[in-house]
């Protein structure tokens, strides 16, 4: 296996027949655990980022992880998309459909301005259910979302193809093939 | 009610009666969404820090958001605490009580070294259930917690000086009265 940021990549453990046999888990609690492998992460996906991007919206929960420090380095604003009854004020969601069943993410209302345009962000996109529901959440919102970005993705498991079919940019430090 | 960092105090949402009546919720969403005020909040945060610090331990979730933009300015890496079932790795987890049952929060073993100075730190602190645990849970794999720091306190919930009971030096940029 060879892939861009091979420095980067060494600092994801690899945790076997996870969550079920046969699948390879990518863990990046190692690379976050790392001083300089964080810092060089967060600095290489904001050099990626759209220079009129607005504000940061993050993924529950490690996708929270990315969009806080991108946005500090932009200095930009975060807006979190986030699991089910986790958010007090009124807001709106969206219904997902997973490998075992569904899944919903929630924003707040009144958070967007209408056309301000969204970076996304997640630690990994695999196939690409919760990214693509955070895209029509946002743009639900009234955002607008050009672009999304991702320490890890899994090519072979499609998501971010299927993004891009939805007029996303996609980026990735790292991309790991299935194995 | 005043407070410290009224600057950033003003720029949290308040939502009454949530998640009950009487209760008054402290919304940083709004903090987050706002690029100035977050920044303000990081660096702030961040020049609370004591000097020999050498990890940085979020609380899932919304601690991840501290823990990251912190361990990002600090040059830090970061341990994730998380909920139950999250964690894909050898784990240890410990149990607490909340006012409405128990919860549990886990953490990956090997990923501390037997003494490291860890800063744990979460967005909000109350009643002090979840922090206690997180030191609880640090100390059981070999971390030495002596600093936790909160965007926001709410001292009348007494969580603070339950975690200066166990020798840990408490920081909040934002003390809320119980109102």
């Amino acid at each position: 296996m060879m892939t861009k940021n091979a420095d980067l990549a060494v600092l994801i453990r690899n945790i076997p027949d996870y969550p079920k046999p046969g699948i390879m888990f990518r863990d990046v609690s190692s690379l976050l655990l790392n001083a300089d492998g964080y810092r060089m992460t967060i600095d290489r996906l904001a050099a990626l980022v759209d220079p009129d991007t607005e504000l940061v919206a993050g993924i529950e929960a490690r996708g929270f992880i990315v969009a806080s420090a991108l946005a500090y380095v932009l200095g930009l604003g975060q807006l979190m998309l986030r699991k089910p009854g986790k958010l007090p004020g009124e807001k709106i969601g969206t219904d997902y459909t997973l490998e075992y069943g569904t899944d919903r993410i929630e924003m707040h209302i009144g958070q967007l301005k209408v056309g301000q345009k969204v970076l996304l962000v997640d630690d990994l996109i695999a196939t690409g259910g919760t990214a693509l529901a955070g895209v029509d959440l946002i743009r639900q919102g009234g955002g607008n979302v050009e672009q999304a970005l991702f320490i890890v993705d899994l090519p072979d498991l499609g998501g971010a193809n299927k993004l891009r079919a939805q007029n996303i940019r996609v980026g990735a430090l790292i991309d790991f093939d299935g194995d």
